[in-house]
């Protein structure tokens, strides 16, 4: 048990005349380290004094004390300390237990003292901050009570770190290692996390409770800023080391309340060819292997809770096989001390068959087949397995070819873990009852006789929603130069929709308050990751945000101008290295592109150009003037990656000002269009295509999602991100061209249809070089090295 | 930073007297809370003193200052203060440089003054517990030193949870939710570790860093047991639950420094039939929904790891068959910055070819094939993926069937994760640098011309360390009565050698100190769990157990006296609900076998006979009897299962009784010998097999590993757990067989091989109606239901 908040009781002499306890109210107002006051009046001259006067003395939003309740008799029994304990309903029901009968009665009498449950938390006043000390508990919980209600996030008083700048800048892992980064616990406090909401991982790493998201439901949001960029090169454009950048500027350097919102990196590609995903260079989120690295474990539990439905779904297949329904529903019902009985699951997938019924023992014999028959279609599998590793090998592969599997073999395939619908779950949720409810209407497969068949039908959603209420909790780290980031929810915005969480982004909108800033990254290009923030998360959380960053380089301008092929790994062609205002200003046109697409949203633009050392005067004023051509409401060239947030200081000015400016937010599509029309809608208006190409399976899945009631669900187009296309080597603004959709997956339980365009390999590869080659531990130091 | 240790600095009035002096000493000599004192004697008055008689008075083991260093001289800078501070190198380094040049040259000059490395960590001696207080930085580093060599851990002061039982015994899920844990870093500290060797993972769990085992190397081992069973039903015969509650009973009841060493369990079995293996009833690890959900991530960095090994054998068999030489060395030694360069690990294959070079553009042309050709012979790979579910479907696969891999399939199948070489590399490593050799030295696969590949010439040795960095470290949990319990590494003693880790023992071991108990256990029954335990874990650790306890059942011995078959999820046959002394009786030879198994370790052996509620008086003394009457050192009943520690008592004293008496450790086997013969002494002494049959594949691995050198590895036999022979429905001591040994793999960077015998599924499918059925989550209260 800790301190929460703070407030100061002014204890004063018993003979304290009106002058001084006016005096003592003012230096309390004036002491930003206070966040509230508690006044008991001067005993032996209260007569004396105009309690109207001192009650309105009291600064508003200091008044913890309420205006009315300023009286020395409240207070006599005994003295008040200065701190709020939220405590758990255990906790409290134990210090009645522990102060006696007698005091379990006093607390009755005094209506509401003592202890109070309040923005999802409980709370008591003690004399002090130990938890044993239960004797002196206090009706001053009124007082906090209003003070709870009343408090509203003021400006944070966090120790920024003071970056020490090198030149040539070192490699990221050199640079996040040479930052001591401060305790965790000591970050959470600072951005007004109560102790109790926060479990640590180690020194650098925490989670935070959703309990938050009540106590904080009356404060008013921060400014909502959300981060994209131009179509990359294959190498990244530095989207969320400009998030880190923009952070770092408007946290360490503007002295503004700020929270970065990024994505927890897939260690596929950490180990691959891309290497870790902390930002880069001065802008970082540290420790950087830690972030890389396993993070805390939420990837992982992913990856289980996953993998446990395809094995359900396939055993369950497999058993229907081998076994009658009677010999089925005795193993699914089974006699266990005498008698049978639904499990509450169960219970649900009888409803569902429209079967009112909770003794085993009264089914007929046609309830029975329907209840115990899932009947799944194996042809009709939607549902694969996933590992968070580049292994190309599980692309397409046969299972159950070992003979205990009775030659029930079946074609199926691994995706990458942050594919996975749980990953877009994790991101689109709210709450944990409502991610029960994803979890229960994920759909896995289609019966023979055309049901639906979802994850409750299979028995595993309670298990699966077990496996991720961890998960479920925002990671709390840091940036470089000490500002707050929460890492949640994953990347691939290209195969999934690669967007931070709702949950993350909720929390840090009230943590800042309405002055503060949460910076939220979208995957990718505009044309994928922003649209998807937009259409999906922003549908699903109903926030609007105040401001598009869209981040551009020099090196894919001119790779959109027609420069030579980028290749990870190989040397940059002299086009990259040297002035080319040619192919840059023809380059310019995807820019301008993917403006217009944020524009779509109504939202105002900020472009930040990331400089690299490369990049000439004359190549980064010609993008900024472009940029404002093409009617960003600004431009702004940012040297983050080499000076930390001092580099990005006029981009944070630029979003400041940009989140003043009028916005009027729309949608793209209406939800209740046809299928078709809604990915028409996407393919014309931000890809530039002519129009979409239907394909055999796809049609079928148009029509049996229709059937089936999901044609209502947003889009969540499976596409290239190397170019506004469908391929990925045609660079620019391709025009003339018609999409072409392969397939179409209802992702059900996240909420949305995920329509596949063009092939595209869900799990990547190894390259004949990992990065892994450069990585290692050094036993001696336990430091890291190789990570980049 | 934290107080690690108590000591008490003794300040006495200026004037006082030597009565006043030996007063105050005594005090401290009977207050168990302080670990240590500094007497500084009264300055005015201390020509009056009798310095040896004060000296003298101190008790021995809280003489920090040291017999000869009691003067006021030595004390005069200043106020001391009354704590030990450990620091990393780095903190102290800053302390002095935060104190400036003068502070610097002063601790230069004062000889091993004001901070000392000592025991593997950084001390210091300062007024308080602020680091940036290093102002008064103090000479008595010198008696800190002393302290530290000096200090035994001794008693313990830890608070035991009192249960609160309950009939009938509730779920094992209820119990454990009805306890609260003591906050974790609370029993840290109760049990001797130090806040900076703690990372918390949430309130209670923790991992304990490696650096404490060079902070205790000096002191004394306790007494170490190990726990293991006869040969069980497929319902296990309640090991782990005997595990906990003599633990419960040695630390709780018999107020013993006592350290229970347990695996995490495996989340496949989790869900699939076996539900939780926290221990069950009143002797659990808690919360048990903690314990049996992902833990602090260590099977999750396994899957990762072993999987990244995986992907990288079949990329690199696909990048070597599609590209020439030349093209794999470029790509393997690509030019960067304008030059070429190998990476360390790539330093280290060519060195195991005997290639002397470190410059790239020196090799040979045929130099350049040898390194960048591994050749694998795609036949030979027995690196086989991991998931930590229960996936009956991914038994055998082919893979690589993806247009994109260019028709080079292979079959290939998934293993359990806990069976992975990876999970046993952690159980057997001694440090980071031992973990960081064994991940180098892991074969997997053979080259078309013979030569063992390993994870070295893969490249991923570095990056495989990188990923377990923190699963090495061992997590602390508690028992239900609060004492502690080290969980570390996995389960499945048949198809992997399934015991706890080295580290978490020996790190155990040194904390109780020693008059104090480690109880680790050993998967399954004796043949299995116990000999592997001797045989492979005591020949890597050193260490030698003074006590088997051997977990008998009388359902378990009345299966192996000819009752009908038990199975999983199945009533009970009424054999095993009523009294049958004349099957119990007949089945006791399984038991006797296994006290001989036992005994050829030459440990004493102390049968716990695990009670359960339709066992009856005359069964339980039969099998007490029996027990002796076969060689047991003693033979109790126990219900620890429904009582807790205090039903375990009589155990916990039978197992003090025995740790004194005589025993005469020796192996079963020489490694020197053949593999055939290895194999044969075990097949023959611990199974009563008549012979052993090597069949080709086997035979063909002797001679294979015989001459790629790994002939002199200990041998871990993968065989079936329910029976002693290869056949799980043999029950009792089977004899007249010859076991068949089917094949053989090698784990060399676990340091054994891994003869299998007759066909075991690496990987546990799943039922008709899993554990997942009843499985939930209040989103609510969140608590988790149904776990068992």
């Amino acid at each position: 048990m800790q301190i929460g908040i703070n407030a100061t009781h002014l204890r004063l002499p018993k003979t304290a005349t009106e002058e001084e306890v006016l005096h003592s109210i003012t230096e309390v107002n004036e002491n930003s380290s206070v966040h509230g006051l508690i006044v008991q009046l001067p005993l032996d001259s209260i007569h004396k004094i105009d309690t109207e006067k001192v009650t309105n003395a009291v600064a508003p939003e200091k008044d913890v004390d309420g205006l009315t309740s300023i009286n020395a008799g409240k207070l006599s029994r005994g003295d008040l300390g200065d701190c709020f304990i939220p405590c758990t309903p255990n906790g409290c029901m134990e210090l009645i237990r522990q102060t006696g009968k007698h005091r379990k009665r006093h607390l009755k009498s005094v209506k509401g003292a003592g202890w109070l449950h309040h923005s999802g938390a409980w709370w008591c006043w003690t004399h002090d901050c130990g938890h044993a000390d239960g004797g002196k508990v206090h009706s001053e919980m009124l007082s906090a009570k209003r003070f709870l209600e009343g408090h509203q996030p003021g400006k944070w008083n966090i120790s920024c770190t003071k970056l020490n700048l090198q030149k040539p800048v070192p490699s990221d892992i050199v640079i996040s290692r040479s930052c001591v980064p401060k305790p965790i616990d000591r970050l959470a406090r600072e951005v007004g996390l109560l102790s109790d909401e926060v479990e640590l991982y180690g020194k650098t790493k925490a989670k935070v409770q959703l309990s938050i998201v009540k106590r904080l439901q009356a404060q008013p949001d921060g400014k909502y800023v959300v981060v994209t960029g131009i179509t990359p090169t294959p190498l990244g454009e530095g989207k969320s080391t400009t998030t880190i950048g923009l952070v770092q500027a408007l946290g360490a350097h503007m002295n503004l309340n700020v929270f970065a919102c990024v994505r927890q990196p897939s260690q596929g590609p950490t180990f691959g060819i891309k290497g870790g995903a902390a930002g880069g260079g001065y802008s970082q989120v540290i420790p950087m292997e830690e972030f890389n690295l396993h993070l805390t474990g939420d990837i992982h539990a992913i990856t289980a809770a996953n993998n446990l439905v395809a094995a359900a779904i396939d055993a369950r297949m497999f058993h229907e096989s081998t076994q009658s329904d009677k010999a089925l529903y005795n193993r699914l019902v089974p006699l266990s001390g005498g008698q049978r009985k639904f499990s509450p699951i169960q219970i649900n997938r009888l409803r569902k068959l429209g079967i009112e019924k909770t003794d085993p023992s009264t089914l007929t014999e046609e309830e029975i087949t329907r209840f115990a028959r899932l009947d799944i279609d194996p042809s009709s599998v939607t549902w694969q397995r996933v590992l968070d590793t580049n292994d190309r090998f599980l692309r397409k592969i046969t299972i159950g070819q070992s003979p205990t599997e009775k030659g029930y073999t079946r074609e199926a395939q691994f995706d990458i873990t942050v594919a996975s619908e749980i990953m877009a779950v994790l991101a689109l949720t709210s709450s944990l009852e409502d991610m029960r409810q994803r979890m229960a209407k994920m759909v896995v497969a289609t019966s023979r006789s055309g049901q639906p068949i979802t994850t409750e039908d299979l028995g595993v959603s309670g298990a699966l929603t077990v496996l991720m209420k961890d998960a479920i909790k925002p990671n709390l780290m840091q940036t470089l130069e000490g500002t707050p980031v929460f890492v949640h929810a994953g990347p691939f915005a290209n195969i999934a929709h690669g967007n931070s969480s709702i949950l993350a982004d909720k929390i840090a909108l009230k943590l800042v308050g309405p002055e503060g800033f949460v910076v939220t990254e979208a995957g990718f290009g505009a044309d994928i990751g922003m649209e998807k923030f937009f259409n999906i998360k922003c549908r699903y959380s109903g926030l609007r945000p105040h401001v598009v960053v869209l981040v551009a380089t020099v090196r894919a301008l001119k790779m959109h101008g027609g420069g030579p092929t980028v290749t990870a790994g190989m040397p940059l062609p002299k086009e990259y290295v040297e002035e080319n205002l040619e192919l840059l200003e023809k380059g310019c046109s995807n820019m301008r592109k993917q403006i217009e697409n944020a524009q779509h949203f109504g939202v105002p633009v900020v472009v930040a150009v990331n400089g690299f050392k490369t990049d000439t005067e004359a190549e980064l004023d010609l993008v900024c003037s472009m940029a404002k051509a093409a009617g960003a409401y600004d431009a702004v060239r940012c040297s983050h990656w080499a000076e930390g947030g001092a580099g990005a200081v006029a981009l944070g000015q630029a979003v400041q000002r940009a989140s003043g400016a009028p916005s009027n937010f729309k949608f793209l599509y209406d939800l209740e269009l046809p299928i078709a029309d809604k990915i028409r809608i996407i393919a014309q208006k931000i890809y530039g295509a002519d129009d979409i190409e239907l394909l055999p399976e796809a049609q079928h899945k148009v029509e049996l999602y229709t059937k089936q009631g999901f044609g209502n669900l947003p889009i969540c187009m499976a596409k290239t991100h190397l170019s506004l296309s469908h391929e990925a080597d045609k660079k620019g603004v391709p025009t003339g061209f018609v999409l072409p959709i392969r397939d179409i997956r209802a992702s059900v339980g996240a909420g949305f249809l995920f329509p596949l365009v063009g092939t595209m390999p869900t799990i990547p590869g190894l390259p004949t070089r990992p990065c892994f080659y450069d990585i290692d531990l050094d036993p001696e130091t336990e430091q890291v090295n190789g990570l980049f």
